[in-house]
Formats: structure tokens, sequence, C-alpha cells
């Protein structure tokens, strides 16, 4: 009776979810994507009336100059399918394009956004994306927290990562603040970036320092990710007017500020590490330049190199005698990783070459492929485990 | 000079990220949902192969058994096209379906997930959802959090929000412990229940008090939210082996001793109140039953007033003693809402009939409509303002 009553419910429930736009009863058997044991993975697609169902994934690899693409097979039922080769080790993403419409796929719930575009993820194993994947590890406190920005009076929102152990500790922990790239925002290194598992691994491997991490948002005429400001649910762009126009690095203080009022943090240089990817590794390197004394740290993932927007801003004066500083006041590590086919290569080239004739030392990691958040992921891994020792 | 640079920055950028399944320059003119100025919404899709569009939403009126539909109409470019009536302030979900397909509407990066299913969500303001959106207003911190559960055995994922002002003051706060419903997680309150926006609106108008408000798993078979446990990316289903099986029940008292040991909270009854809707409503039921003296507020939001599948738990014997408990230790509040159409109705109905035997007061609201998270939002917007006065 109990156990009937209970299944009503359920049914009950479902139809009444039903009206609410969910979908049960529909493609319920459909597991896509299916891992499978041999390390191949399988895609699933239930589209009885399309006549050529695509899938198109950053996992394929590519047969002309265009994205690649694959055909998917119709089998039984009007479910087309599509199985993979053995995959390394990886967050892959990918759409399906059904008749020329590209598609999220509906029997998969876990979805990135990037900029304007919304993809489908999945993560093969047994390799580096371990580290990216929720372990039975102890985790960190992921808050999403706002700060005062007096310089650009507006209230910003923050992403700041607490180690595992924090909250019971009197301890003060060193502080990675950790910059997105100009698709990005407070969000992008938690989802697109993995930061929180990479370091919660990492950590519990005994590979990294205990360590805070905070995420930043580097667009100045935001305050928060899209969806997270009173703009509301607007359609988001990669241009915004604040690129490179110094307000990010002019306000940063702020943003230390806050961190060493509101958390037990160490406040010496040897406790500070700034990193980002491409703008934000521009910023960080702009960061560090103007406070040439504030971090033992700088990490320049794929960094944007490139002439700031604003260059009659003190901010971008002067590079050669803050690096002079810099160098002189001494640091642990600054390092400066970059694909080999990534488009600002040359550019970090010539800073490197810049850098060289300064005689100031850094660190280099060059690795396969370009200006992918692959790289970004697998930087980071990097990275971490060097700071804070 | 700078202004080509960085143009042909962003171009390569650009390509680059389109590799990484990113879509600009396809659809970036459109907008969709685009919010009109008599109220009405507009919906578009670009799909040059199809023979037919619809739009599925619950902002539609079904015109017989089915979920509500309405066609699209081709204009211009292949683009599909449909506006809405005036729509009446809420969230709403929607979806398009391309002969017979159902999909996310590519140009709205705003989705929603529910237990298997991912909707486009958008928000129609000028009433009860300006309660829902993201105002100019002091925000609270959000945080996710994991806690030891001695009694599982696991470590488990929870949510939590502390009102603005909370870190910068000394003084304790009241909590709310709020539950979600069978086919939720840590995160449904805020995700589909908009928590931490009503709970900022509320108290920056200073409606409600400011109050932490802790959004726990009520599905003890599991640690956290699919995607964020390491059972890893998984399917979701909404019927685990844990409901109504006196688990979530019997082991709140750690949630409880967690919140009190690691937030500056009031110990007192009336520093506590608990409310679930759905399942979440029977687990509020029988936990405040179960610790008679615990909760100075309760709420039960459309409760799943059920037998428990484990009826012979300790913490399901003996209802009427404990709410005689409950009813002489005396409480502030005791509410119970439910919408007239839900079918759960008739179980809401037999529950009041025996606290009205028992001379057991509570309060009491009916609303409009059914099962749904347009009412448990409202719920809340009308349960927190009368926590803690």
């Amino acid at each position: 009776m109990n156990k009937i009553l209970i299944i009503v419910f359920f049914l009950s429930a479902q139809l009444v979810y039903a009206q609410e736009n969910l979908n049960f009863g529909r493609q319920k058997e459909i597991i896509s994507p299916q891992t499978n044991t041999d390390g191949t993975f399988t895609f699933r697609l239930k589209a009885p009336n399309a006549k050529k169902v695509e899938i198109q994934g950053d996992f394929l690899i590519a047969k002309g100059t265009g994205p690649a693409v694959e055909q998917m097979k119709l089998g039984a039922d009007s479910i087309w399918a599509f199985t993979s080769q053995v995959l390394p080790s990886e967050l892959y993403s990918y759409s399906f394009i059904v008749d020329g419409l590209k598609i999220r796929d509906p029997n998969n719930v876990y979805l990135i956004r990037d900029v304007s575009s919304v993809v489908n993820v999945f993560l093969a194993g047994a390799g580096k994306a371990d580290l990216y994947m929720v372990n039975d590890v102890p985790h960190g406190t992921v808050a999403k927290r706002w700060y005062e920005s007096a310089g650009l009076k507006v209230n910003r929102r923050l992403t700041v990562y607490t180690p595992p152990g924090y909250e019971s500790s009197k301890a003060n922990y060193p502080v990675l603040y950790l910059l997105h790239g100009v698709g990005g925002d407070e969000e992008a290194w938690m989802q697109l970036g993995r930061a929180s598992q990479i370091l919660d691994n990492l950590i519990a491997s005994g590979k990294a320092k205990p360590m805070i991490v905070v995420m930043t948002n580097g667009h100045t005429s935001n305050t928060a990710a899209p969806g997270e400001s009173s703009k509301g649910l607007y359609k988001p762009i990669m241009m915004t007017p604040d690129v490179f126009n110094g307000d990010m690095e002019t306000y940063f203080k702020e943003i230390i500020a806050f961190t060493e009022k509101n958390y037990r943090v160490g406040r010496n240089k040897a406790d500070r590490a700034i990193a980002g990817l491409s703008m934000g590794g521009f910023h960080s390197l702009w960061i560090s330049a103007n406070y040439p004394n504030t971090f033992g740290y700088v990490g320049l993932f794929s960094p944007a190199v490139l002439p700031p927007s604003n260059a009659a801003s003190p901010i971008y004066k002067d590079l050669d005698l803050k690096l002079e500083a810099q160098k002189k006041n001494g640091f642990k590590l600054y390092w400066i990783a970059i694909g080999k086919t990534d488009f600002l290569y040359k550019n970090v080239s010539d800073y490197r070459k810049k850098l060289d004739a300064m005689n100031f030392k850094y660190e280099y990691r060059e690795s396969e492929g370009g200006h992918t958040w692959s790289n970004w992921r697998d930087y980071l891994s990097a990275f971490a485990p060097m700071l804070f020792k």
C-alpha cells in the first residue's frame, strides 16, 4: 500500500513536472555520452524526422579548415549514434547538428557556457583529466561573494575557493589570484577551468599547498557574470569597452585589500601569487609590474602581450623600469606558458626576448596546441604545485 | 595601430574559440527571447531546413491535455518567430520543437536543470518576479560547502546563503533550513527557486530579517548534486532509494550541529526555521516533529504528506505524540501552503483535519495552480518575511 502510494506520487509528480517542461518518459532510456570500457564514447540522439545528423566536437579530427564534424548513423528506433576513437584524458565539448541546425544533446545535462555559446561537456579519465573530476577527497568551499569597489563605485562579484580545513584552522593561508580571458568572468575558471577540482585533487595528493584562490571578474564594466548582475538575462558578448583600458590593473589593489581583510591570509610577497590566461595574462603581467614588490609568483598563461587600448594610462607607462624594479625586488617564480600553435606565440616570443635582454629570470613551458582551455587547465595543474613552497 | 592589433586579437581569438565549439558569427544578430516594451516576448530561431517549428512553454495556454505548444512563423532569413501575449510577472521556461525534436534556444544562454531536463528560462518583471531578479541591492554570499556526516559516513555538500553584512558583523543570525523536493538537490532552491535573489531583495527592502539560509541535499544516497560528486557526470534520475526512508530526518541533527559550529547563529528555537517543498515538506514535517523543541518556524510548501517507505523507523512512529509535544512546547509559526490543483491537495487537507482535531495551530495559504516551482518561489517570498520577528 505504501509503495503503491509512493509510486502514484512519483507518477503524478512526473505529469505535473511535464507541464513545466520536463521530459520524463522521453528518451529516458538513452544514455549519451556513454563511456565504453575500451576508452571510446558513444553519442546518441533520437531524431525520427531528421535526414542527417552530425556531431561536432573538440575531440574529433578536422578534415579540412572548418570545425571537426562526423556523421552519425541511423539505427533502430530512430536513434542516431556515433562512437569515438579511444580518447586521451581530457574535458571535451560537443554539439549535434541536425539537418544543419546545431543543438545540445538532450540526454546530457552537463553544459558549460563560453561567452554566448553553451556546449555539452564530458570527461575522459585515466590521465590528466582525473584532476578535473570530483573525487572522494576533501573538498574546499567555493563562495560567490561581493566586494565594494570604491574606485569603480559599484559592488562586484568574486569567486573564492578556500581549501579543505580552512574553516577549522587558525593558520594563515597563501592566496592565488586567478584571472580569466576576454571571454570570461568570475565563473570561467570554475566552469571551463575546473579550478576547484584541480585544487582539491592537487591538495589531497600533497602536490599543492593548501591555498585560497580568488577568481575575479576582469571586465570592469560588468559587476558580475552574465545573468548574475542587474543587467539581467542579456545575451553575453565578447567585446566589452573595458579591455586593456587600465581599470582592472588600477583597481586590483581593492581586491587584494578585500581578500586580506576578509580571509586569514599571509601578507608577505611569498604568500601571494597572480596568474591569468590570455587577457588575464596581460592583466597579470601589468598588475605584477605595477605592484613590483607584491607577488612572489606570477603565471602568464598564453598571455595577450598586446598594446593596451589606453596607452596613455600611467599603468601602461615605463614597463622596463617596472620590470627592473620587480627583478631587483626579487620573486620566487615568473612562469610563462604558451602553445606552439597559439596565435599569440610571436608576441610572447618577443616578450621573452625583452626579458632575456634584461636578464629577467623566468621559467617557460611550451605545450602543444593553441589558445584553448585544454591548455589553461593543464597550465593551472602545472603551476599550482610550484606555489608557496 | 593599437586598435587594429586589438581587433586582430579578437578576430583571431574568435577563430580559435570557434574550434572549441563557440558559435561566433552564427546567429549573432538574433535576440531570443526579446523583451518587448508592451510586456510581450518574442522568440526566434534560425532553422533554414526546418519544415515546422513550435515553441513549448509554461507561459502558453494548453489547448488540449498535452503541454502547451504554439506554432512559430517563418520569416525572412529562415528565422522562425513567435510573440507571446503580455505575460504576468514570473520566471518562465520554454523549449523549441523543430520537426518534432525538442531543443534548447541557441540564442539564450540561461538554462536551468530540473532532474534530467535542461530548459531555457527568462524573467518577466514588473510584479512578483522582481524578487527573482538580481537588483542593485547588497548581495549575500552563496557558498558551496561540504560537511562531514558521521552517521552516513560520507562528506556531503550544502549551499549556504549568508546575508549582506554577515562577514563584517559580530552579531548572531537566525537560520532557515530550506529543503528541496524529490527532483532536487542542494542547488535546486538556488537555480529553480531563486532563493538568493528573493532573500537579497526582501532583506534590502526591510521586508525580511537578515538570515542565513542552509540548503541541504535531501537524497542521503547522494553526497552532492549530479556532476558535483564522485559519481561523475551521470544522467540524473528522479527516483533514488532514499526517499522517505528516514535517513534525512535521522541525520538532520548533523546539519544543525555543523551550522551552529561554523556560523555565528542564534541557538534558540526562535532563531531556527525549517521549510521545504513537496518531499522537503514531508522532511520538514517529520524533522520538526522529531525535534519538537528545536524550530520556532515551520513551513510546509505543497508537502508530500504520504506514508513513509520505511514505516518501521522510529522516526515515523508516534506522530500524534510528537505533534502534541511540539504544540505543548510552543512555536511561533507553523505554515502550510498548497495550490488548489495540486495532486497532494487531499493529502494536505487530511493532514490539516488532523491538526484541527488536535487544536494544533497553523496558518494556511491556498494558492492557484499546482505542484510547481512558480508556487514554491511564491511561498518562499511570502514565508521569509514572517520569520524571526
